[in-house]
């Protein structure tokens, strides 16, 4: 793999990070990214595999389009071509960032994101092993038939290494479900593009509250 | 029936269009219409029946004036007089604008609202044989006596066939009640205008909500 | 009582409209103004009484300042000196207008919060002979120590004749609370200005959710 | 100690209010500080201590960069160096300006946020004891380990002393976290800076939530 030749360039990664930054605003409205948590990316290129990811560390609601990193299959900083960062403004990839990558190396995904819900967590609680969902019209948004499929909304164990996590998301992913709740942390969801992953999340998102009320 | 004669103008589309993306955009903003879910709908005229709807798959708080079509009595689309759509945006009608339609059709509705809330998911379950309500203020909003009077918001199983749900709909409603929720589904409410319809829709909403609150 | 002598000026009706307006914009964006529920008063002179309110059936999220009509203690329309309204605009004072007055003529409020939300609903079931609150520092905005007193936020039954609402509401009222609920309706809350008007609004709507949560 | 030598200058403690007011906004808007709860404090100076704190009695939503005191680490008023405030807008410190002086200066905090959310308040009731949280993600935002270390948010008795309630808050406070409960009253945390302060209170109540929603 020659690195150089692949790396996306400059303005790819500038206008990334202008919808990543307003995607991440707009969850941020909704209060699923408080304190600094959650992350949104997109994938700039296959092989080698390239996404850019909003930064760590930074308040999800107040990004600029300068506040994206990119990164490689196992989530590692990769520089962009020509385009020095300021010393003053050194940004780094979350951990997080490895799953990202991870996840859309696995599904194919073009965008991944990752917000810190309540519901999600609560649903992890409640169905540890998995949260079963079928016969609801809403299902559909995200591939899933309205009528006679049930799925399930995979809960993986947290781990703060993200090697672990990946394998685990790995052996409980489903392919029907572009979605994973991480136990005690929070909502992955994942799309072709960066608007499917809003629309999968949303609906995910949905889902869970919705079984909550119906405890 | 002519279809060319009595066609509505392509003006009358275009503000159709433009009041039904900012009602979208009011209620995407509720959190009422999550992924792409949900849709609105205007009758242009009654003989023969044409109504403006929402598009389908698409974010309903994104839409532009453009993003809506015309469907007949049946939910099909209906050609606008001399508007031809560019043909990198083709705009079909959701299979749910037949159910619009025949709401308008049977109940002589000027507009029909349908939004995917976790509420009357919620409520639909709870009460699958519909939800009776008595003596609250709010409901004079949609007609009917604050005192007195005990009225159901009917729910109906939910189908993916579009003349079944519309059967199942003209045997279940209430002329009292302006409203019903498809089971597992989500909620339509409707009324004589765009606005009495948002109204119906929002109070319904308050409703279903405040009877949770109480179970 | 010579009523022409005592009437409101129209520049003072239009300054009234204008900040009613807002303010019932600002109540309706927190949901607690669905449908077309709800009003806002402030009254504008004591002898006689007359009281600007927001005209009923109009969306109160959509208010121009000219969405107000005077009324006098009984809530009877009074006809603004030389302010001819348009005949195509006729505003009419809702029913409830007649309950501003008696509270402002009974309390000396000068600007008195109407809304319909669900906590006040689901209160005034649970608790209803009152909702005693005793301890929570909240109470201070109110006027209520924050220690070692005892209030109750009434639980008046609500009724269609204004006259027999007004007579509960004068039993029912303790000169203590500056608020008061309508059972199955809503919550009346009033302050010397609108500002404090909206404080002891929020607050008791605050007292209320945070009852409801305990519960 | 020689008070005018260490004194604030004006201009400092104008950007002081330009960022307090908009970050009372930012909270007044998610509804945490109804009525006129609620303020927000930074530090200005170390030695002497001085603080700038939004003003008491005043709609948190509607503050403008005036609307600040500065306060020592009794939380008495201190005259700003040159900058007379006019006679018509005498702006008072509240008495829990006493508490943010001494949270910053037991913590060595630089910004403190003071909030009246339900939550704070329900949970308090729920575990006067303290709130009790081990193995969630969302920790590692306020500097505990996601896994094998048990913190608890203290909850403190309220008391309209603030000399008392300072030094419950000493006797209470863990090193681990920036917050505390005040018993039905509401939530305080703190940061090295204004932001981190936000991020703490941000998480903090998206963690109480959570523990509440699933009891």
């Amino acid at each position: 793999m020659t690195a150089k030749q692949g790396e996306p360039d400059p303005r790819a990664v500038r206008d990334a990070g202008a919808v990543l930054s307003a995607e991440a605003a707009r969850f941020a409205s909704f209060g699923w990214m408080r304190g600094t948590s959650g992350n949104v990316s997109l994938v700039l290129s296959r092989d080698p595999l390239r996404l850019a990811v909003t930064v760590s560390a930074r308040d999800k609601g107040e990004l600029t389009g300068a506040d994206v990193v990119v990164v490689d299959v196992k989530g590692s900083a990769v520089p962009i071509d020509g385009a020095a960062r300021p010393a003053s403004a050194p940004s780094a990839p979350s951990a997080e960032a490895a799953l990202h990558a991870h996840i859309a190396s696995v599904t194919g995904a073009g965008a991944v994101v990752h917000v810190h819900t309540v519901a999600a967590v609560a649903a992890g609680w409640h169905w540890p092993s998995g949260v079963e969902l079928e016969g609801i019209e809403m299902l559909k948004g995200i591939g899933v038939p309205a009528e006679g499929v049930r799925v399930t909304i995979p809960v993986i164990p947290n781990s703060q290494d993200m090697r672990i996590l990946g394998e685990r998301f790995e052996r409980a992913r489903r392919p029907q479900v572009p979605a994973a709740i991480v136990a005690s942390h929070g909502l992955y969801a994942w799309g072709s593009d960066l608007e499917q992953a809003r629309h999968h999340t949303e609906i995910v998102e949905w889902l869970l509250e919705l079984a909550l009320a119906a405890v």
